[in-house]
């Protein structure tokens, strides 16, 4: 079994995972390991990120019969990959690895814009009102923890557990502007962006922490914030334990 | 007259001047003013860039025969631009003003990457063999001043002085790495980036203050250090006299 850590610049990808017709990162990163190994192989993905939604480590697994060691797998893809797709590394794991599943928590990193930027906008979103960060900081207090948390779940998404248990949330500065870090078990489908659109609501709040737990305790998807846009949002980090990765 | 501060991502351009048959900044902007005026104009840009290097500052100015109040250029130039244009901002201008002949200094960015990275790359270089901070900001002391810059010009190019007067040149940290700022009254073609290639050279030596005060007072080209790739670089600011910009 092969295990890849994989970069990927989103702004031209339809998301992850292989749609007919559409360029996607799974499709892409497929039709390279054909090439490379001369033969089909079918990789799974630890997070399905969205169209326009960015990766710098997400981990990709496939089994493949070949005598190629692990070590030539980067520098090979790496001549058929496109500029926006990086292999960061691969590695041999043991068979019953699945990025997926095997996954035990995953680090999302999404920044926002304090002031219009033709560079850092590929990559960052600017809210039309912005929120001071220890505002941000203060709903995020109410983020760490085990929560029921179908409030930021899309509405007619994923089946499994609502309920998932946050590591981390907080923010911290970054060039461009305030950048929210959140690390959690699992993430219901659009958590993270309605996570960020919730913190600058109730940031507006005269106690955002108070806000944020109020909508935690709703799980009404209606009460918390609007759905932040793709553009911002990174897969930065995939976790497993120690026996599965090594 | 008016004056446009103008951004870029400098990915998909052959730099900013028109060229038949290519994709330009100035050749879009000048589509686009087209659409908006009703007009042919031409745009005078204040810096040159290459292909490949972006801007948060480039100064354009240009003379029209129109009502529009100069307020109403930047929203309606917004609607024709491409996503990889902006324009920061619109203003009338004494008619006197030309952005680049008006200007009396500039100040560039230059980023180098740390660690490979499939978002920052698009901005930013990795150099093959890494330089320590203090090494590279013991280089840059020997840049401020006047000084007779021939060793950083591209051969073979452009007339003028040699002679530039630096107002500053420093390194700061960025997100990704380390960034090289550089304010000049003007730049020679390709000194920005033949700096950063230098300063990776003389960093490595015991002494790079006296490094790079050896390649400058050579005077030759040869004995600076390779020119550094464009998507590192970025114009920031164009700098005028209070009265022309007014």
């Amino acid at each position: 079994m092969f295990r890849l850590t994989v970069g990927y610049d989103g702004t031209a990808f339809h998301g992850w995972q292989t749609q007919p017709g559409r360029r996607t990162v799974q499709g892409v990163l497929e039709a390279a390991l054909g090439d490379v190994l001369g033969a089909g192989v079918q990789v799974n993905g630890a997070g399905r990120t969205d169209a326009g939604v960015h990766a710098r480590g997400q981990v990709a697994s496939f089994e493949a019969q070949t005598r190629l060691p692990a070590r030539a797998l980067s520098p090979l893809l790496g001549r058929v990959l496109p500029a926006d797709v990086r292999i960061a590394r691969a590695q041999e794991v043991p068979s019953g690895f699945h990025a997926r599943h095997s996954a035990i928590a995953r680090r999302y990193s999404y920044r926002l814009l304090a002031a219009d930027d033709v560079l850092w906008s590929r990559f960052a979103w600017r809210p039309p009102r912005p929120v001071p960060a220890a505002a941000l900081e203060r709903a995020a207090q109410a983020l760490e923890g085990e929560h029921d948390c179908t409030a930021f779940q899309a509405t007619g998404s994923s089946p499994g557990t609502p309920v998932c248990t946050i590591f981390r949330a907080g923010w911290v500065p970054w060039e461009g502007g305030l950048q929210f870090d959140v690390v959690a078990d699992h993430f219901l489908y659009h958590m993270v962006r309605t996570l960020i659109g919730t913190s600058l609501t109730v940031g507006r709040e005269r106690d955002p922490r108070a806000g944020m737990r109020r909508v935690i305790e709703g799980r009404d998807r209606r009460r918390a914030g609007a759905t932040a846009p793709p553009q911002g949002l990174c897969l930065e980090q995939v976790f497993y334990p120690p026996e599965a990765a090594a």
